[in-house]
C-alpha cells in the first residue's frame, strides 16, 4: 500500500508492487514516517513542478530491512534502520570538495523519487544507517529533523556556556535549542505561540514572546548588554530576520536554518559593525545522522513530547489537513506499517 | 599648522600649541596622512554629529617620534612609526571578549578626537607601530589601508589555490586583492572603471567589468560553475550584494567590507542552498597592522603604483575637491610635515 500525492491537497492510497531491491540497493518495511514542512508544501500544490502530481513523497523514516540487493555488505534483514534520504552525483565541484550534502544536482529521496508513505520502501544502500536494536521506531522517525539540528548546531560552533537564540519554535527549531542545550548552551526559544512555548518550557528550555517586546532588545537586556553568541534563523519571517542581526553579540553567529524564497531586506550595517557571521545550513551529513542516533539512543534528548499526533496511513490526508494552519501541533508521523 | 574640517567642504588651516604628551602619550612629527573615505564622508558633512565641525581629522599616517610622555617604554624619539587609530574601553562585552577592535565604546582618532592633518600629532603610546627605520615614509602611510586589508583577507581564511573576488577597485579592494594574491589566490577584481581596471592589470590583477555582463555567471563560467571560494564585497552597491551570492561557491566565505547604511534586499536562500557563509569585517587588530608593515617592508606588495597624487598640507581643501567623484584618484596623500 502507498499513499500518492495526488495534486492540490490530495493523496490517492493505491496498491503497489513492492520494488525488489537491485544491486547495491536494500527493501524496507517502513515502520513510521513523519510529517516534514517540506511535505506541507508539496500538499499545498507548491512543488508540483518538482515532484509531480503522482509522487509517494514521505522522508523521515524509520523501518526494517525487508530483503538486500546484490553486493551489499553490512546491513541484514531485520535490522532496524532510517534512511539520509540525499542521492548527490558525485562529480559537480561541491561532491568534488567533499561536500555532497549540497551537491549541485542533489536528488532529494521523497520528493524527486519515490518516499518513505509507502509499505516496502527500496532505496540506496548508502543511504542507510542501522539503528541500535532497542531504539524505538516512533522516536527513530525523529532522527531525520534531529539531524538537520545537529548540522545546525554543528554549522553554528555552539560551545558549553555560550547564549543560543532560536527565533522560531517549531519542531526544527525546538530540535535545536535542544541540541544546543545538551551542547552545555544557554538555549532560548523565541515564539509567538503560546502552546508552543508551553513545550518548549516543558522540555526546560527558556522562552521568549516576541508579542512581549522585540527580541533584539530583550536578548540585550537579557545579557547585559552583551547579546546571543549564536542565533538561529528558523522562522523565515521579516521578524525574525530582524532580530538576527539585532540580538547577535559582537562577533555573533547567525545560523540561517529557513529557506527564504524573497529577499528579505538585511541589515548588512550590523555584518560589518560588530564582525558578525551569517552560515547558511541545508540538510545534513553522515555524521549529523550518526549523532542524531546517539542523542536518541542515550536519551540525552528527548524528543517524545514532540510527537503531538499519530495517525495511520488511510488517514495521510486528514494527517496533512489538519496540519494546516496548526501552530499547536509539533509532529504528526504516519504509522505506515506493523511499527513498535 | 593643523587642518581643521570646519562644515560642509571646506577646511580651515590654524596655528595650534602641540600638545605636550602626558604620561603614557607620545608626540610624532606627522610625516603624511592619506585621505581615507571616511574622511570625504566627512568632507561632505555627512558626520557633523559624530565629529562637529570644528575637528582635526586623518588617521591614515606615518611620522617620527617627536617626544615621549612619561612611562612610555619601547618608543623613542626619532623613531618612525604609524599610529593605529583605534581607542577602546577595555570593559564592554567586545573588549571583555577580546575583540577590542570592535569595543562597544570604539573611539577613532581622527574622527571621535584630533587626528594627523597636523604637524604635530599626540596619541596614547598603545596605539603606536614602530616601523622598520628603512621604510619609506609614504609607503608607510598607506600601512592603516593595507592593514585593513590584511584583516579583510584574515577574516575571509584565504588559503593558496583558492579563487578570491575582490567587487569593487577602489583603494581598499585594490589592497585586498594583492593582500590576497600574495597569500596564493588567484585574485579578480569586479570594476566598471577603465582606469581602475588598468591600475588593476598593472599589478598583475585578473579583472572584470560587470558593463561587459553581471559577475555571477561571469565567474561561474571562469570557474567551471564552481564559483569564487572567497567574495570581498567593497562596493557598497546593490549590483555588489547580488552578485556576492551569485558568485560564491558552494560554502563559498563572503566578506562584507562595505558600510551598507541602507538594508539591502539580500538572497537569503543562496546562504541557505550552498551554505553559503558571510564574515562582517570592521577595521584590524594588531596582528594586522605588524602583517602589513611586513609586508611593505620585504616588497612582498606594492602598493606604490596606488599613490596617485601627494599635496602639501596647504591644498588639503583643493585635494579632498578634487577627490569628489573623481573614480580614475587612488590614494591622495597630504604631506603635513617635512616627509621623506
Ligand atoms: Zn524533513
Ligand atoms: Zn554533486
Ligand atoms: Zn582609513
Ligand atoms: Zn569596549
Amino acid at each position: 500500500m502507498a499513499a500518492f500525492y495526488a495534486g492540490q491537497k490530495s493523496f490517492r492510497l493505491e496498491e503497489v508492487v513492492p520494488v525488489a531491491p537491485g544491486p547495491g540497493e536494500v527493501q524496507i518495511d517502513v515502520a513510521y514516517c513523519g510529517v516534514c514542512g517540506t511535505d506541507m508544501h508539496v500538499f499545498h500544490g507548491d512543488m508540483d513542478a518538482r515532484v509531480t502530481t503522482h509522487r509517494i513523497i514521505g522522508h523521515e523514516m524509520s523501518g526494517v530491512i525487508a530483503a538486500v540487493g546484490a553486493g551489499v555488505e553490512h546491513i541484514r534483514t531485520g535490522q532496524r534502520v532510517v534512511v539520509r534520504p540525499l542521492d548527490h552525483c558525485g562529480d559537480c565541484p561541491a561532491c568534488r570538495a567533499g561536500h555532497s550534502h549540497i551537491c549541485h544536482n542533489l536528488k532529494f529521496l521523497g520528493l524527486d523519487s519515490n518516499g518513505a508513505f509507502q509499505q516496502k520502501w527500496t532505496v540506496p544502500a548508502h543511504t542507510v544507517h542501522v539503528l541500535p536494536q532497542n531504539l524505538d521506531l516512533k522516536l527513530a522517525a525523529m532522527v531525520e529533523p534531529l539531524a538537520v539540528a545537529c548540522h545546525d548546531v554543528r554549522r553554528g560552533r555552539i560551545a558549553a556556556g555560550e547564549i543560543a537564540l532560536v527565533i522560531g519554535g517549531g519542531p526544527i527549531g525546538m530540535l535545536i535549542a535542544l541540541v544546543a542545550a545538551h551542547a552545555g548552551a544557554n538555549a532560548i526559544v523565541a515564539e509567538i505561540n503560546e502552546n508552543r512555548l508551553a513545550i518548549a518550557r516543558k522540555l526546560e528550555l527558556e522562552t521568549i514572546n516576541p508579542k512581549d517586546g522585540a527580541i533584539g532588545p530583550a536578548i540585550m537586556a537579557r545579557t547585559d548588554g552583551r547579546g546571543a553568541d549564536v542565533v538561529f534563523e528558523v522562522s523565515g519571517s521579516q521578524a525574525g530576520v530582524e532580530a538576527m542581526t539585532a540580538a547577535a553579540a559582537a562577533r555573533g553567529r547567525i545560523v540561517m536554518v529557513a529557506i527564504n524564497n524573497k529577499r528579505p531586506p538585511v541589515d548588512l550595517f550590523q555584518f560589518f559593525w560588530r564582525e558578525l557571521e551569517m552560515l547558511g545550513a541545508r540538510v545534513y551529513e553522515p555524521e549529523d545522522y550518526n549523532r542524531a542516533i546517539e542523542l536518541l539512543e542515550s536519551g540525552a534528548v528527548d524528543v517524545a513530547p514532540l510527537i503531538t499526533d499519530i495517525r495511520g496511513l488511510d488517514e495521510i490526508e486528514q494527517a496533512f489537513t489538519g496540519l494546516e494552519g496548526n501552530s499547536n501541533a509539533m509532529k504528526t508521523l504516519i504509522q505506515v506499517g506493523a511499527g513498535t
